[in-house]
Formats: C-alpha cells, structure tokens, sequence
C-alpha cells in the first residue's frame, strides 16, 4: 500500500508543486497588520484544502487578533491520534533590495524554489498535505489526524497558549507532530526531539534616590551598578555552572546511548566558532559544545543599563541599574522552579544597603520526547528509509512553544519533522526551498503515517 | 596692625559689598560660549582690581578658549610665597523659572546678596582682595602673593592642567591657598586640607562578532555581559575592599589623630543617610562614613550597557558589553598606579572565550596637606580668631583639579578656605552669599596673612 502511495506522489509531483507555488504566492505576514487580510486568505486556503482532503471540523477559529485553522482525517476507530501542527503565516521580507526575485513572486532556479514562506514553512504544509492525498487515493489513512494551523507563529502566537489551554479537550491526541523543522542537510535526515524551555528575568537595583556626586558620596553610599555586576557575577562558579539553589536539581542526566547519539551530530566546536564568530567556547565540566548548546541549561544576560552610557566620563554613583537575566532550561526544570532559586538567591546575597525588584516576563517550559517512544521510531523508520541512511537525533537549544503546550496542557509528546535545510535563508532574504527536498519530504510523511500503525 | 586692618576692614564694609556687587553684575558663564565676551570683562575687573592693589605683572593669558589673570604682591623679599587660586567664571543659570530674583541682578535680602556667582566664588575672592587692601592700608603686605584666576573652572579648566605644567618658573611659590571653599556652618569655621584624586576607565568586553539568539547559542558561546559582572563583580571582596593587585599599597594610613579630628565633623551617619536619600549605608572594616567618603579610596561604576535594554525581553547574547569604571584616590595612590592594577587583574581574570579593550579617561592625582604645616596652623589660628572657635579640618571626597596640579607641577602643598555656607544653593537657582560670612571672611584673610608670617 505505502509503495502504491509513494508510486502516486511520484507521478503528482507537478500538482503538489503548483499547490506550493499558489499559497507562497499570498504574502501572509502576521507581524505587520496590513497584511491582516492576506493572512486571513491563507488560513481559508489551508481550510480549503483540508476540505479537499476530506477533513472533518473544519474550521477557521480567532485566536487573539489572528486565527487558526483546525481540522480533522478519521483512520480507523481503533488507532492513535497525531495532532499536526504547523503554521501558513510567514516573517516580512525586508530587506527587500537584497532579495533578488519578487518575494511572493516565486521562482523556481537550481532546484529550488524562491519566495518568502517556502522554507518556512508552506513546503512543509503543502508536502504533509500532498502525503495525506496520496494515501488516500490508494486506501484508508492508518492514523487519525488533527490539524491545528498557526496564523500568528511568527508573531509569537502570544493568544494560543490560553487557546490549548481552554479546548484541550478538542485537542486531545496521543502525540504531536510539528511540522516546523528542517535536515541537517540534503544527504543527512534528522528529527528534532526536545526544546529548551525559558525564564525570562528585569531585575533592577536601587540605590540613591537620584544619581550622586560619586566624589561627594562615593564610599559610604553603595553603588548600584556595582551591587548588580556582584549579584550576577556570584550567578556562576569557576566551572561555569549556575549557582542558583536547586537550579539543577529537576535536570534529567543525559544517558550515555543519548550522549553517543548526540555527538555523531556534524555541529563540532568548529562548527559552533564559526557559526557564532567567536575564537573560543566556553567549556563546562565534561559537556560538548553541542551538549551545552541543547542539551543542558543555561543562563544568559541580555541587556545591562545603569548611569552614564555615552561618550567619555560622568562620575555618578547611579540611582539604580538593570539586567535582563534569562534562562535556558531542559526537563523537567520550568520557569517558576528557576525563579523560586533566583528569589532565594537574591533574598540571600543582595546588601540591606540596596532596594530590588525582579520582574518575570512570560517563560516557556521545556520539553523532550522518549527516543524509545513508537511514534520517534516511526519517524527514524521513514526518514531511514527515504533516504537511505539513518536519521541523525536533534535537541533544539531554542525554545518552541507548541512543543511545550502539548506537552504542559495535552500531556504528549512531539517532535519536529520537516525538510528545510540550514542554508536556505529562512527569515532572511531569497528564503527558497530545495524541491528534492520538498518531493522526498513528502515521501517521508507517507512513510511516517504507514510506519506508525506497522 | 592686624587689628588696624580688621578695624578699617570693619569701616569699610560698604564699600567691599559694592565691589562684590559690581562684579557679580557680570554674567561670566563659561560653559556658553555666547558668553564668552561677559568672562572676558570679568577677567578685566580682577585685572583692574589687582592693578588697584598695586599688583605687578597684571596679565590676562589666554588659556586654551578661555583665559586666567595672573598678577603679584610683593611682600618682604624673605618671607614666603603664596599662590592664590580662585575663579572668576560662573555656572549657568537654568532652571531660570525657578529663580525669585534676576541672577545677576543681586538682590540684598536677610542678610544675605541673592546672584550667580556670589558663595560660588566671586564673595571670596572679592572679601580676599578686601582683605590685602585693609592690610596695605596700614602697612606692609607680610608676604609675597602671587595670583592664579581662573575663567573656565564652571567648565573644567580643560588647558589649566598643561599652562600650570608649562608655566611651573612663574608659579613657583611655597603654598597654594586655593579660596574656592566653604565652611561647614555660620557658627563653626572649617578649611579643607587633602582631595582625593580620580582614575576613569571604559572596559568593553566582546563575544560573537554579532548579537546572537540566546537559544540557539546559549551555551557553547560565552555571554560578554555575564563576564563583564563576574570582572566588575570580583573587583570588591566581601569585606567592600578594592580587590586590584597593589590598589591600597600607596595608600597613607589614617593616624588616630586625624581620625579623631574627622570624628569631630558633623557628618555623621544620619547627615550621609540623608544626604544621598539611601536607607543604609555601606561598611568597610571599622572606618566611619565620612572617612569612607572623604580620607578612603573607593570604586565606583558610573555606567553600564549591553545588549537589550528596552521593555520586554529579547533573546540575545549581546556582540559587547561596556562599563564605566572610576576610582577615587588618596595619596599616595595615582591613576597610573591603579591603572597598572586594573590591567594586571584583567589579564589574570578574562577568560579566553571574549575579548577586552581598557580605555583611560583623564585622571586626577589626589592631594593631602601635612596638616602640622604652619600654613596650616597660621589658617587655624585665623579662624579660631575670628570665630571664637576652633576650625574643623575637611577632607574633600571630590577632586579638585588645582589642589593635584600645584602639588604635582610645583611641588607645593595647599589648602582651601572660603566662606560660602553648604546651604548656599551654589549652583542653583538662589544661590546666594550670607553677609555676616563675608565680613568674617574678610577678617579672616587679613589674620591669615599676619598669621603667616608670625
């Protein structure tokens, strides 16, 4: 049955094609309301196409100020349930005067296909789409599929949190397949099977009530830009490891099969220099530099402001100073754990001679997916097998939302499983996607629907 | 024949009042350039009072964009040389709305003449040559004096530092009496003996040649504003003392003595609570709140930058984070010395995964004088006198540029006496110069220099 599928696709690719060029041609930029509409017409053309498939439920729903769209294929009674996640809005496109075609012009040069959205990720939608059609038209979808279609996903889907949240219910599934993710390259598929999570910290020190004579007061009036430098340089030790009481207690260790699996990754210490422009790493115990960058937390500052910023010398103590604190987190740490260790931190360390405030700005929770699970060793089946080696496994260092909602208010796992590749620009000017990529994308997701049910 | 002079001093009160009227009529703001004719003229009137004192050498030299009045004395051909430092030039007047007079037009009111440039300092400088005119009234001056007067003191006295160097032949001389300073109240006369000095640096620490995502990097790739609080945040021990290699070396202990005479100031704990608006205040070993701020080194961040400093959050390692350093000095610390610290600290604490640039801002070395001297007894005895109590003896926390450049370029120790009030609003809208403090002024200078010679 799945090779009759994989025949139908081969002899459709044109259609499947002429469905990628028609919806990158609908410039659906969620982040700039003039494109309200546009959006609009992409969430009814996916609803359209669902209703080609034959989905259930289809409908277009408003999530804060955009939409999603939702939908649903029947397999048999008896089998699991996949909740398909992806997204039809897409980044703006400046700077336009670099790009070198029409951004929602697409055209197709060396294999690929340029327009804005194609990489990310309209490709993805259209190849998921173009599996469901091709098994359909050779028998019965082995799963059953729920579709939740992001309007908003570049803008930070800030209404679908509440949104998962509140029609659970409706959304329950046994897993969760976003579609959003890309190979590490044309010839080495791979899946990504965990987020990091985030917390996200202002903390702003006080001192004077107004910025001082540092000449006339300096000395007895403690200085708040220093306090802080203090207060955060005490937030790390000489290893590199974060001090904050119990920040890594809830890390789950990284299993050596895990360990193993990682390092056969091509992102080696000259991959990360390069790819940060930086001439050395920083180390931490016995970790790889891949290891640090997704499989372990992390804490970051990301703005500093205190006093005098300009040009040349004002000698001031100033009235206070500010530093935006963030953290990366892995399983199961979650953003109020960190925050209860900073508090405590904080609590402990900062001088009576000094006033506070710690401000916490929306976090995301991390997530990751048991290797062991069925539905990864599908997805590893049909990557393998489409392309003839074996998958690489991914842990995402950034944080995805939808991957942490499922989890958090579903209670499944995911993974992300998509066919951009690294260097096709997305978000940036010329975003262009490889069609052989595209066409053994498809591919995979046939595989993938059959191997989950074998 | 000190008390001729005090007592033609006494008939000619009005006379002085008119001169100090005459000359704060004249709206030298040095800081605007449009002004630049008014600090012109004023330079003119003390040139043209010195040569009503029979002054020799009368000159107005151009210094840098501004100029200063230099003129002589002569007393006894063995008695001792004094170089008198004062400024002619004053602030400018904004708030102007909150003023309740004209600012140069000078009002008499309680006691006091309402202008700009009355306490700060055209009073004492006018209640100085007041003070010679009574004495060469009734005798023979007893010793030489040799003028020094700024006009662009409001504005920095940016070339003052290199004509003093360059013209050390024609200032040399055995003290410097700078007149630019108060007393702590009408009822208890002090002079201020040392200042400290001041060494400023800009530290800049860069990571990746970009902002990076915090996720996608946060790890492997080290965090420059993170580094730069663990820098800043090891530069102070837990005790508050300056952690750079050979920081207190130089530094001269604080003999009991002069802190018992420091314990005697009214800045006590409260005053300082008060002064800066704080809650508490910061400790170091025993040492009390004005010998922190006044006889101590400290140092101080005047300034911090990196990275995302709006509202909300972003994401990033920041590409550089900047911080403006500044250390107080005491003798015989100098910005050489500390410099030499700092950059030994930095070497030895940066990590390899960033790198760094020290820029030095303009430094001001600091100055202390013996205060068993006898220029420094003759002034004591010359406000005991006058006051019918015994002077308090001032360290100043600030630094004061001509103090360091006559003990650096000519070898000489100096004190500052003057007779504004701390309530003067010097600076401010109102400020002002209480009469009574002006006739003792007068009174005082004319015992000081008898005393100096006795």
């Amino acid at each position: 049955m799945m090779e009759r599928a994989i025949e139908f696709a081969i002899h459709h690719q044109d259609d499947f094609l002429q469905q990628l060029i028609e919806i990158v041609r609908i410039p659906s930029i969620s982040t700039d309301a003039q494109y309200r509409g546009e959006v609009q017409r992409a969430a009814e053309w996916n609803a359209d196409r669902l209703r080609d498939l034959c989905a259930a439920d289809v409908e277009i729903c408003p999530v804060g100020e955009q939409q999603v769209v939702l939908g649903k294929i029947r397999g048999p009674e008896t089998a699991q349930t996949l909740l398909i996640y992806g997204h039809y809005d897409v980044m703006p496109v400046d700077p336009i005067e670099l790009w070198h075609s029409e951004p929602f012009e697409p055209l197709m040069r060396d294999g690929c296909l340029y327009a804005r959205g194609t990489s990310d990720m309209k490709a993805q939608l259209v190849a998921f789409y173009s599996a469901v059609q091709c098994i359909q038209e050779v028998g019965e979808m082995p799963v059953n599929l729920l579709f939740l279609l992001d309007g908003a996903e570049e803008a930070g889907s800030e209404a679908l949190d509440d949104f998962i949240r509140t029609n659970a219910d409706r959304l329950a599934c046994d897993f969760c397949l976003n579609l959003d993710g890309n190979i590490l390259g044309p010839e080495q598929p791979s899946l990504t099977y965990a987020v990091r999570g985030i917390a996200y910290f202002e903390l702003i020190v006080r001192g004077p009530d107004r910025d001082l004579h540092s000449g006339k007061f300096g000395g007895p009036v403690d200085n708040p830009a220093l306090v802080l430098c203090e207060i955060i340089g005490g937030m790390r030790d000489i290893n590199g490891r974060v001090t904050l009481p119990g920040f890594y207690d809830p890390v789950r260790p990284l299993a050596d099969e895990e360990r193993s699996a990682l390092a056969k990754l091509p992102t080696d210490d000259e991959w990360w220099k390069r790819s940060a422009g930086v001439r050395a790493l920083r180390r931490e115990d016995d970790f790889t530099a891949t290891e640090l960058g997704t499989a372990l937390p992390t804490l970051n500052i990301n703005g500093l402001l205190s006093g005098h910023t300009g040009p040349g010398g004002k000698t001031l103590i100033p009235a206070s100073a500010m530093a935006k604190i963030s953290m990366r987190l892995v399983p199961d740490q979650t953003p109020a754990q960190v925050e209860a260790g900073l508090l405590e931190y904080l609590h402990a360390r900062m001088p009576d001679t000094v006033e506070w405030q710690l401000h916490e700005l929306p976090g995301i929770r991390p997530a990751v997916m048991d290797r062991e699970a069925p539905q990864v060793a599908a997805a590893a089946r049909a990557l393998s097998r489409t392309w003839g080696v074996e998958p690489l496994f991914v842990r995402e260092g950034a944080s995805v939302p939808i991957n942490s909602q499922v989890g958090e208010f579903l209670g499944v796992g995911s993974i992300n499983m998509g066919f951009g590749l690294p260097d096709d620009d997305f978000h940036a000017p010329d975003e262009r996607m490889n069609l052989t990529m595209f066409r053994q994308g498809i591919e995979a997701y046939i595989r993938y629907l059959y191997e989950l049910e074998r």
